[in-house]
């Protein structure tokens, strides 16, 4: 998995007949320090993300393993709202502090 | 999934047979910004994607999982045609303005 | 999937059972302009590819969706003898053009 | 797989339920030499690792054949502990032996 | 699958029980001109490769495939011992000919 931003939403209404009802999340991904890593991807969000959060996401067929995206064409879901993370002991990032 | 623009189509008649009747796009693989981002990939068409729309692809074995693609030697398949996507709450792209 | 360029091919006596009677190519991964990317893979030939030949290869799990790679520990097939792309419109490559 | 170091841990309350009770680690990867390699990944621990271990780690639907991850929407786990390794017959990290 | 010589091995006691019994070897990978590229790989070993060896490695699901790695945690193995490869005819690398 990697740690990510949401920063935005796709809508599609012509698409595969699988894909309905699901909510497509532009994520921004970040590295371990909680910078921009300068590469994104589009996931479904099976957390109700919003606009801001950190999440977690992952690829492939792993992708595919939540009750949501079972069986669809789907190949990144944001599984997991990060509420904090550290490294080496020290917070990174912590959700309720953040402005 | 990853935001990309229909640029072209491959032409194969020696495939394997479990390929035939299904339509080869050439995508440019665009960043979140609407910019092309230097790479591409060759993808199966599932949603009836013609030259210059903006579409999602999946990779891995999540493009194995449209009904046309089902079991099928693709490792890519387009599976929604983007209408709009923002950033931020600020529209970047949007099919109908786009001249 | 990618284009890629059949440059050379690979012998092992010495390997896994499940991969005996497959020939092994050596693919030159190209972009959508024709031009060599600097990258290569080895795939299996599922399509009768010769020296020279332009090919569509699929990697990951997808790589064994054909008959000949069904359960092998196969990454990578050529599952396509590519005869055109084109771009824009504009023609990139025709194998019978090709000197 | 990859070799990587145990750096720090991701708290995530809110998430889907096949990922209760896992323990998700922030790994730094590490090349062949035992040097950081500039990337990261979030794993689901599968064997105890603490803060400061060297680990191995597998990616995509390999992750989930752990019996503590099978069938969760998990695309890394941490399945070894590096006791130590050796390149050219030099050993290159030895557990017992790091400070 | 990629080219590399195997330079090294892993040795891991705290593990999944699935790995137990398995031979970890680090890989070098090389290019099509028998060049080392820089990155390596831990694969678990299917073909008694020895150091020195160029063998050929298979990513993600594609290496459970074997019947050594079938169900297990592992997404990389080897599953072919090199003897040769060319590259347009010519002969880039011949087991027996290395000294």
């Amino acid at each position: 998995m990697m740690i990510s931003k949401v920063v935005g939403s796709v809508v599609a209404t012509q698409k595969d007949e699988k894909l309905e009802n699901l909510k497509l999340l532009v994520l921004e991904v970040h590295d371990q320090n909680g910078k921009a890593a300068g590469s994104y991807v589009v996931a479904v969000d099976s957390v109700g993300a919003g606009l801001g959060d950190m999440v977690l996401y992952a690829t492939g067929s792993s992708a595919r393993q939540t009750t949501l995206t079972d069986g669809r064409p789907c190949d990144a879901v944001t599984m997991a709202i990060v509420d904090s993370w550290d490294l080496g002991g020290d917070n990174v990032y912590e959700k309720w502090k953040d402005v």
